[in-house]
């Protein structure tokens, strides 16, 4: 997407980073964009979810009746995304639509690995099997301070967002480990207004 | 379990079969009779379910409303499986108790692999990897022609049941095949009244 002609193409953008680091309201602006400039149709999912299989893992992953460990929760998130990419992703890209997705791989990775126990490269496998087409053709990581994304994220609201700024610290150096080990993320500066946030996610998405 | 004394160790059994083979009824006399033989409690179980997130996933799986390839399914047994291992099979071992199971690897097996199309090794890497402790201490296949088992199961009621004949001997064979890939499964004959298959199993599980 270095060209205008970029915009041609089909693109499947993920949006990563720590709860409460902009990925939703830039996610929203990034779709209209798209759809002003590239006069394509653009599909907005969010991870897990989308679906109606999603939906219901996402509520079974949040509520706090279950106790589940990392691998229980590995293995919802890439039958979830697995479920997302033939039902949703796969069918808008064959249409010539764009997509834009909040969570993927590299949240999986820092919530269920690095955060979580798992081995990395086990979770990265499982996610690569299962859940590994289509792939994304940008991956950006909103990097937001931990603290600064728990001021905006408000007060706990469920099972996850409930295990404190230790956890959400993992998380985010789960995130940095994962550009480490999959090449191309591109990492985006979070910090500063939504408008400042857009003007980079932008940039980065025209490799500058 | 070749003698009495076996009974004194906890014991991990799975019943497999296709539907309406006769692994509930046999399931519920086993546990009776163990405990009466044994004086042990047992903890009867069914896959996928007896946990709260089991169950759920068991409703998500059973649905008509979801279009779910073997991939998802796979995913969602293995979850369902690891949540039942570690919630119910696992402390129940560890508190000296038997354990009696319907359903596990081998009906993932036939169903996922044999019938849904994955790759068989595929199969049983997963389901090692994500749902592999505790294993099993005996695993009884109860073998009943697809037509008789159709005939004892009345008409469909669900998802997997609605698609006929040639599946279910598609589910036979793979049952037979996970026998010549896993070692040290108990076949045994399902045809004829409960009372001639209890026996069946009974002497089987004593190596008999």
């Amino acid at each position: 997407m270095s060209s205008r002609t970029a915009l041609d193409a089909p693109l499947f953008i993920v949006l990563e980073g720590v709860d409460g680091c902009g990925k939703s309201t830039q996610a929203a602006r990034l779709v209209q964009r798209l759809e002003r400039e590239s006069g394509r149709r653009v599909l907005h999912v969010r991870e897990p979810g989308s679906t109606a299989l999603g939906e219901s893992i996402r509520a079974l992953l949040l509520s706090r009746e279950h106790d589940l460990d990392s691998g229980v929760e590995l293995l919802l998130f890439a039958a979830a995304r697995r479920q997302m990419l033939r039902e949703r992703a796969g069918p808008a890209l064959a249409r010539g639509e764009h997509v834009v997705c909040e969570r993927f791989h590299a949240s999986t990775f820092a919530y269920q690995s690095a955060a979580g126990g798992l081995d990395e490269r086990e979770v990265l496998a499982v996610l690569e099997r299962w859940a590994g087409e289509p792939k994304p053709t940008h991956t950006l990581l909103i990097e937001t301070a931990p603290e600064a994304a728990a001021l905006r994220r408000g007060r706990p609201g469920d099972r996850i967002e409930d295990k404190g700024l230790g956890f959400q610290y993992s998380v985010a150096a789960g995130f940095r480990r994962y550009t480490e080990l999959v090449s191309g993320v591109l990492r985006v500066d979070g910090m500063g207004s939504a408008d400042e946030v857009e003007a980079r996610v932008w940039r980065a998405l025209h490799g500058d």
